[in-house]
C-alpha cells in the first residue's frame, strides 16, 4: 500500500520546516479582476533551485538511511528534479549522481554541477537513461531518487498547497498543472484532507493529454511524447503511484494550449513582475482563458517553477515565437 | 527652508501605512557569493503601480487640503509618475489629471486611464509640456504634484529605505538608483537619520551624469538629455530641492553602463526570477560590475520599478540589442 495520507504531507512539512523556503502567496488585484474571482498563486518559482521539486527531492533523501546517505544517491533527470536533487542531497551531505544526456544545455548542467552534484552522460540514441541509473543502483549501492513515483516525493510537494492553506485559508478550487503527478498527488492529497469540499483540477498541456485520457480510460494510457513548450509536463504516462491518488482525488482534468501558456507567462511579467517557466504558468493559462467556471469563487493556482533563462524566454515571447 | 528631516519620513509612513505596499526584502546566495557581501534588494517593483513613485505621490496628495483635492491634481509625466498620481489620486478621491505627449505609448495611457486618471495630450514638438500643466494649475485650480521637486515627494520616497532597514537592521552601504532625486534624497535623510555612518551611493546611467557633475562643480550642471535605456534617469539637471539633500547626505555617486544594466535586468530575471526595468536595475548594475569595495559588507540595494513590457524587454535582451 502506498497511497499516502495527509498525515504523510504534514510529516514532511516538519522535516522541511528551516530548510526549504515557505514561498510567497502572491494577490493581484488585475488578476482578481480579470477572473472574477480571489486569485491566490503559490510562487514556487522561489523555492530553493526555482521549483517545487525542492520539497519532495528533500523529503525523500532525507529519510534515506545513515548508511546508504553515505554511499549517495542519483537521479536521471536534466530538469527541475535534477537540481532539486543536487541541492537536497548536499544538504543532506549525500553525494549525487545525476544521469544526464551527452546533449543536455549547459546551463542545466553548470547549475546541477554548481550544487556539488557528478553528471554522468549518456548518449540517448543508444543508451535507456534509466538502465544507466539502475546500473548505478545495483553496482555501487546508490538509492534512487524517482522524479514522482514514490509516496516521500509525493507528500513532500504536497506541502506546497498546505502552506497554501494555512496561510491563505479555505480554498474552493485548486488548480495544480500535472506532469507525472507527484505534485497534484500531495496536493490534493494536503487539500482534501483538511476541505474535503475543495475541489481539485489538475492542468496539463493540450498535447500532452495522458492523464485526463487515463482519467477517461480508468486505467494508465501511454500516448506519444507530447511537443509541447511545457518541458516539465512532458511525460507521455501517469505514474504507477500517482495515477490512483489522482484517480480518487482529482476531481477534473483541464488542458492549456502552448500559446495560452506564453499569454499566461506574459500576464505574470507584465502585470505582476514575476517569472514563470511554461510549465510553471500552465495552471494559471488554464485559469486566464476559461475563467468563466471560477466566478466569485476562492481559487488556489500553483505556480510550479521559474526555470527559464532569458534566451527562451526570448524565444518564446519574442517576435518569432517557434 | 524645503530641506526635509527623518521626521518628515516617519510622518509619509504613517500616511501610506495600509495603503501602499511593504514590498519584500530580497535576498539570494548567488548573488552574495557573486558580491562577497551581504546584498539586500528593497524590491519596490513590487510596489503599487509597479514603482517607488506611488510612495511620494499619495504622501504629496494626502497633505493636499479637502476644498482642493476635490477641484483635483495634475501631473505631467509619461513614465512611473503618471500611474503613481493617477492611483494616489483616484484613493483620496481627487480628479487626476495627467498631461502627455501626443505620441505616448498607448500602453502607458491605458495604464493610466486605468486609474482612473484624465489624459491631455499636447504636441511636444510645438508645445511646452509644463506650461501646458501650469496652465491647467492656473486656470482650474489644479494642484500641481511634481515627480520629485517637492518636500512631501521626497519624503514620501524615503520611507523605502525606512522600511528596508525596519527590516534588515543597520547598512554598511545603500545604494540607489538616481534620476531627478527623490528617491535617493528621502532614502539618504531617512537611513541617514537612523544609522549617519551608513554610507549612501547614487548610482547614475552613465550617459547621464548630471548629479556627479553638479556634485563635483558644487552647483547644478545641465547636461544634454541623456541617450541611455534607463528611461526613468532621462534627466538632464538635478532638482533645485533634491540637489541641497543629495550634496549634503550622499557620500558617492557610482554610474552603470547600459549594458551593465541589461546584465543586471538578465541576472535579476534568470537567478532571482524577478523582472526588472532598466532603471530598477540601475544600483544592482553598478554594485555588480563593480563589487569589490563592497566585500563583506551589508549593503542595500533599491530595485526602483518594474514597469517594462514583454516586447520591450525582448528588444533590450534579445538577440539584437539596440
Amino acid at each position: 500500500m502506498t497511497r499516502i495520507s495527509p498525515d504523510d504531507v504534514h510529516a514532511a512539512a516538519r522535516r522541511l520546516a528551516g530548510v526549504a523556503h515557505r514561498t510567497p502567496v502572491l494577490r493581484s488585484r488585475t488578476l482578481d479582476e480579470r477572473v472574477g474571482a480571489t486569485v491566490l498563486l503559490k510562487a514556487e518559482g522561489y523555492q530553493r533551485t526555482g521549483s517545487f521539486k525542492f520539497r519532495g527531492a528533500f523529503n525523500r533523501i532525507s529519510a534515506i538511511p545513515q548508511a546508504d546517505t553515505a554511499r549517495g544517491v542519483v537521479a536521471w533527470s536534466s530538469g527541475n528534479h535534477a537540481q532539486a536533487v543536487a541541492l537536497a542531497a548536499a544538504l543532506r551531505g549525500a553525494p549525487a549522481t545525476i544521469v544526464m544526456p551527452e546533449d543536455a544545455p549547459a546551463s542545466k548542467v553548470a547549475a546541477t554541477q554548481g550544487y556539488g552534484a557528478e553528471i554522468v552522460r549518456y548518449d540517448r540514441y543508444h543508451e535507456d537513461r534509466e538502465e544507466v541509473g539502475r546500473k548505478l543502483v545495483a553496482e555501487q549501492g546508490l538509492t534512487d531518487v524517482p522524479p514522482y513515483d514514490h509516496p516521500l516525493i509525493m507528500a513532500g510537494q504536497g506541502t506546497a498547497a498546505l502552506e497554501l492553506v494555512q496561510e491563505a485559508g479555505r480554498l474552493d478550487v485548486l488548480l495544480v498543472c500535472v506532469g507525472g503527478g507527484g505534485l497534484i498527488a500531495g496536493c490534493a492529497t494536503a487539500v482534501k484532507g483538511l476541505h474535503p469540499d475543495t475541489r481539485v483540477i489538475g492542468v496539463e498541456p493540450a498535447a500532452g493529454d495522458d492523464v485526463k485520457r487515463s482519467l477517461e480510460a480508468g486505467e494508465r494510457v501511454r500516448i506519444p511524447i507530447p511537443r509541447t513548450i511545457a518541458d516539465g509536463q512532458q511525460v507521455d504516462v501517469p505514474g504507477a503511484l500517482t495515477f490512483p491518488v489522482i484517480r480518487d482525488l482529482v476531481d477534473e482534468i483541464r488542458l492549456a494550449t502552448d500559446s495560452q501558456i506564453v499569454d499566461a507567462m506574459r500576464f505574470l511579467f507584465e502585470r505582476m513582475k514575476v517569472v514563470a517557466e511554461p510549465s510553471g504558468a500552465c495552471a494559471l493559462a488554464a485559469l486566464l482563458a476559461d475563467p468563466e467556471p471560477f466566478g466569485g469563487l476562492r481559487v488556489g493556482v500553483t505556480l510550479s517553477g521559474a526555470n527559464v533563462g532569458v534566451d527562451r524566454f526570448v524565444e518564446l515571447l519574442g517576435p518569432d515565437p517557434p
